[in-house]
């Protein structure tokens, strides 16, 4: 992306008009680290902050796009504007290595915006580009934003960073919760599926879902419900839907709204310090560790440890 | 871990003489960037650089951890001492969640020394404290690392960035190759495993693999043999041993050793700049943004980005 084609007045009235072009540019900006998308990000907070946003996970193959499809015309009859951001390298929606370039399906339907954001440069697994992302597409009049990403370990504790709800998506499959549940998944979704429901094997999932998360004592408050579906079919979808809407509503109600929204907004400035920080670090590297120097420790001609000790005793002050 | 507990001396000594007790210590100092661990890795670098590392990865439930079990007394009988890390949170070695705190075998067998390693405050999913772990392991004298990695995405691709050799693990379920091929992971690895082979479909994984694998063109150089076991049962363990050292010779023989090792350098060093840069952003951040100012920010009267648009001019010289 060129410096010189950045026009800030520009891009910032197209996407507060919501025009499809501008909303892409936009969030290829806000992708990456840089100046410009600061100065973006500064323009259009004033109308951010307003759209509620559901995580979608779940391992590879557990039908974390086809809910999300199936989502989709819920909330649009619902009255939202709905935008997708899809953070699993595995999704159809991101395409990955195996259709060669990203696939976007920009405004593919209308009040729809889906968008595939890479899952490189992330921290903790969870593109950093997120947070970034949904505050275009809220300014750009999304009010519901659905974000996609692939469930292991790290990347699905993260995905409650950038959430207002987060949906884990399982399917019937012979130790799969005792998987979650080591991986320490199991505590942070607010709403369980056990999809393709039409499996054997998905009722004792429940029960056994419901068993682990009652491990740790009886849920003080939001009790998070265990719903079944068969996505590709629409089956149970509606329920999903109406769990989501509770859970909004009891947020509302306790007080919990505003503490996540807190937390998030937290992540969110702590990752654009870092990112700020890391933009710096790699250029630094490049000049504490010349190839000629890189070579010399290579062949154990030089120490490198004393310059990253010098470096931290510089940025650290005591 | 208290710094007036720190004597760089001792510790240093301790792990020189191989003593399991500073091993351990020494471990879980440069699991966390401090200015220590930095005088620490300083003192033990000229010890450091012989060991061979072997990368297991692939998704839960593979078998990776019953791999790297049957692989201990095969490079135990070939005079290697061996250390085990495991980054996978659902590794039986980290005992994840479930279990409550990680467990740690520490020296469980002669010549054998296994340690979990927290996934937190990863990188792109690899664990950072891995690099400088896998340097108190060479300077205590062990001379064959094998790094246990849950296999998803971005964590298989860093895995390439610490190990000589990467070993995937497959199991035969239909549509794994596809999701493999599809997250990008079928291109970093040097040697694959099919395991459970005794399972319906692993000849047929076997073909599809190879077919995937030569959808690129026919491989120039290495070419990664893809092997059949049940390692529960060691059978063709001893064939994954010895194409492990065969890729070894190859790297040697062509000059990729060389060229490899370099690449992990670079990368072990980025990180270290990273982590010392990350710890400083951390504080900056509760700096930049203090409960006060939050609050102001959540209920609209303050915008953020201006605060962080001059940290990034402050850091970036023009």
């Amino acid at each position: 992306m060129a410096k010189a084609s950045f026009d800030l007045d520009s891009l910032t009235a197209g996407v507060l008009r919501g025009e499809t072009r501008a909303i892409a540019r936009a969030i290829s900006y806000v992708e990456n680290p840089s100046a410009e998308r600061l100065m973006l990000l500064e323009r259009l907070f004033p109308h951010t902050g307003r759209a509620v946003k559901v995580g979608i996970t779940g391992a590879p193959g557990a039908g974390k796009s086809t809910l999300v499809f199936q989502l989709i015309p819920h909330f649009r009859e619902l009255g939202y504007r709905v935008g997708v951001l899809a953070v699993d390298p595995t999704s159809p929606f991101s395409g990955g290595a195996i259709l060669g370039d990203r696939v976007r399906m920009e405004d593919s339907l209308a009040g729809v915006y889906i968008r595939s954001l890479a899952s490189r440069g992330s921290l903790g697994g969870l593109s950093r580009g997120v947070p970034p992302a949904v505050r275009i597409l809220e300014a750009a009049g999304y009010d519901l934003i659905l974000i996609e990403t692939v469930g292991a370990g790290q990347l699905q504790i993260d995905v409650r960073f950038v959430a207002d709800t987060v949906v884990l998506t399982l399917v019937p499959e012979a130790g799969d919760v005792i998987q979650a549940m080591k991986a320490g998944i199991i505590e942070i979704a607010d709403l369980y599926v056990v999809n393709k429901a039409d499996r054997e094997g998905a009722t004792r999932m429940r029960l056994e879902l419901r068993a682990a998360l009652e491990l740790g004592g009886k849920p003080q408050g939001w009790n998070p419900p265990i719903l079944l579906t068969e996505a590709l079919h629409g089956k149970g979808v509606d329920e999903v839907v109406r769990f989501i809407r509770e859970h909004w509503e009891y947020q509302q109600r306790t007080g919990e709204w505003e503490r996540r929204r807190q937390q998030q907004l937290v992540w969110e400035l702590q990752a654009l310090v870092h990112e700020t920080l890391e933009t710096r670090a790699r250029a630094l590297t490049e000049e504490l560790f010349d190839e000629a120097t890189l070579l010399r420790i290579a062949q154990r001609e030089q120490n490198p440890y004393p310059r990253l000790l010098q470096l931290w005793q510089s940025v650290h002050p005591v």
